[in-house]
């Protein structure tokens, strides 16, 4: 299905050091349609495997559940029924919240998420505890996403109880779930420093009593991607119902811890809007996307409304008072930004060469920076056409060197490097002919210069 | 090495949304004491395995290369000179610069650079080109990164060509820097993409005279780490000099991939402060110290400097006008804080229960969160013993009550929270005696009231 797109690329009008201090601000564009490279045949799409559910996978989205655990979050209803919304239509195939035993507000807020009447299934996590889990039953949720920890660090720190009860509760729960009609997953916390045998144990007992899921959680971020994958494989192995995963990204790999878990055999993968969570959080909504589109565009794509992503961070990052990263997949203001003049020329032959994510997929633009002393006369060469003035190549270079020398010495702006252009080229045409026409030539493309202005 | 060290726990101090609109704040602190748990038996360490570099690996710190590509950079002299000494201090083996062919003013400062006496290696990075070559080794640089792009994508729409020009040419470059005395790199760009054969062929011609390193870079940010593993692992068959990798994180895989690069072989990894660079950047030295450390703390620890990791990235912050990502590893603002009150209650009595890295090392504080509808009892005793009051268990899990519905109602700060435990406790002090003691307690501690206000 993915046969060829056009993408829009802008060029030139990059935000620089002078202009633009907030990564927030976005700049007005000018486009002109490139042809994107063909993706029928993707050469960097692993190697099938039979295992590997990278191209068919589940999101649970528990921002309102996870990301309520965050340092800067309080969501009020109101708040919460706008995410709910908004990642409902972005297409989530779950949204996890809050325990209602959490606090009386949360309970009447999972009631109310409930009778919205949203395509995605409302879940509510809650501790492997009868009273609990009836609470939960009775706010009307889909199902029930049921955590105990199984670490010795939790056994003997938090709750203190062994495995044979924590067994034995578990099950209790889980039959008692499956009789009102509900999907329950049970995980452990902490499954990466618990005992392998009792965390395998504990699960086949699980699964012989048919939860729906069972879930692996990386609950401090210690997981690397090879374990990850060697865990998930194994419990594949073990038992025949779905596999949910959750990580933490104290050590930055919560993207590809997922992203192995997948290629592992687990079927859904715990994401926030911005990762937000305990600590520095989780796998990231968006993030996993830029990952998940790379190998699989036909299933992400289809499946989910990527042109979303930003409209669904902002939200969310304004609820936080947080800003988005300046380095946030996708989204980050410099996330489609080429500067190194070998890349700008290339960029602008075929964006393919330094462009693994296509920025029309997420309804934004890609820029190409020119006006810096790594710059190349390929862009400038690009810029000098947009500015609507004819120069030989040896013209381009002989004003690409006057740009750079500026720029060597301090910081320039747009505004900067189009003025050494219009400069370099007026004395071009007064010499040769001095009829005036230069200053026609100058002013044509006036939307183009109010562009510029406005970048 | 890595026996009982005493970690800092500062609780109940955490900016809450009302009080902290800037995540780059940092609130005054009050610590105590705890005993982080021994390492010594290191639960979540990978099992040995002879290709595995992850207990000794070298850091090529790309800021001043990698880092100037970045959209918003421009670093001048004084800038550089100031960003490579820190890095020289912190401990990084090498220090890559722009190639002096991109500006004149480049070449100047590499010059300026290499005379700084720094303990770290200088590079800097040329195309594979034998003029950009001599301009480099005039400078006075420890050695050179030649690179040339080899993919399909690269040698259609970049440079234009074939493998065996690339070939000879590299052994010409090569030669040549070796002849000069100095070290060599060779590295593809785009490896991901470029044909395998020709790769481990080229790496292959090139190991055979005598370069120092080949490199494998993920240009476009598309390697999975399984991707990465296997790759290197092979190329670790080929050749027998060092490998150097350097990862693109459009796909948030930058940390993971280097961890995976290290564990199937590799040697040296390229990083820049915040992981600045084209795009959204590269493998962030910060974050990967986030992981190594958790893998190898005495490697780590004895090599590099932790705790100038906040003020290095301060410093390359400033000079690229960014904030520090509120979700950093390592140093961002809720790095260390901890909401949920199951967490709450299982990190007082040990960190190490739901903490992976040790703030001490990094000379940062833990938080713990009190004052949010998610809160516990066992926080808000704490809390109360920090305050210099004194309450039987049952009247804390009373006041609890009060907090978290005043917090189920709107987003409160830590005033509003120890306002309801003061006033709860001047209740309970005034009906069984009424000799004036409980207004001495309540100033008691009068510094921790202040601490609490400006956080």
């Amino acid at each position: 299905m993915a046969s060829r797109t056009v993408a829009q690329t802008t060029v030139m009008f990059v935000p620089t050091l002078l202009q633009c201090r907030s990564p927030r601000r976005e700049p007005t564009m000018l486009t002109l349609p490139l042809v994107q490279a063909n993706f029928r045949s993707n050469p960097y799409q692993p190697v099938g495997d039979f295992l590997s559910n990278v191209s068919n996978f589940k999101i649970i989205e528990s921002t309102l559940r996870e990301g309520e655990q965050f340092a800067n979050a309080y969501f009020d209803t109101e708040t919460k029924i706008k995410i709910a919304k908004a990642l409902d239509a972005f297409g989530v195939d779950y949204i996890e919240l809050t325990s209602p035993a959490a606090s009386e507000q949360s309970r009447k807020d999972c009631e109310a998420i409930c009778k919205l009447g949203l395509k995605a299934k409302i879940l509510t996590h809650v501790r492997c505890d009868m009273r609990d889990a009836r609470m939960a039953v009775e706010t009307g949720v889909d199902g029930l996403d049921v955590v105990i920890g199984t670490s010795s660090f939790l056994r003997e720190h938090s709750h203190g109880k062994d495995m044979a009860y924590i067994e034995k509760t578990a099950i209790e729960v889980i039959e008692y779930v499956k009789s009102q009609g509900l999907e329950v997953r049970f995980s452990s916390e902490d499954s990466f420093r618990s005992d392998l045998v009792d965390l395998l144990s504990l699960y086949r007992a699980v699964d012989k009593v048919g939860v729906h899921r069972v879930g692996i959680a990386d609950t401090v971020g210690c997981a690397s991607p090879r374990q990850v994958y060697d865990l998930v494989r194994t419990l594949r192995g073990v038992v025949s119902c779905d596999i949910e995963t959750h990580f933490h990204n104290d050590t930055g790999c919560s993207i590809a811890n997922a992203y192995c878990a997948l290629e592992a055999g687990a079927t859904h993968i715990d994401t926030s809007v911005l990762g937000i969570g305990e600590r520095n959080g989780i796998t990231p909504l968006g993030g996993l996307m830029a990952r998940m589109v790379v190998t699989s565009p036909d299933y992400v794509k289809s499946k989910y409304k990527l042109h979303m992503i930003k409209e669904i961070e902002d939200m969310v990052a304004e609820a936080v008072q947080v800003n988005t990263p300046f380095n946030n997949p996708i989204t980050g203001f410099c996330a489609f930004t080429h500067k190194a003049g070998i890349h700008a020329k290339a960029i602008l032959n075929n964006p393919s060469t330094y462009e693994i994510l296509n920025p029309a997929d997420f309804g934004l633009t890609r820029y190409v920076h020119f006006a810096s002393r790594l710059t190349g006369w390929n862009a400038v060469k690009t810029r000098v056409g947009q500015l609507g003035l004819i120069m030989t190549d040896d013209q381009v270079k002989e004003v690409t060197a006057k740009i750079k020398t500026l720029a060597d010495v301090r910081p320039i702006a747009i505004d900067d490097a189009d003025s050494i252009i219009r400069s370099f080229h007026l004395t071009l045409h007064e010499q040769p002919s001095t009829n005036g026409k230069a200053e026609t030539v100058l002013v044509t493309n006036d939307e183009t210069v109010t562009i510029a202005n406005g970048a």
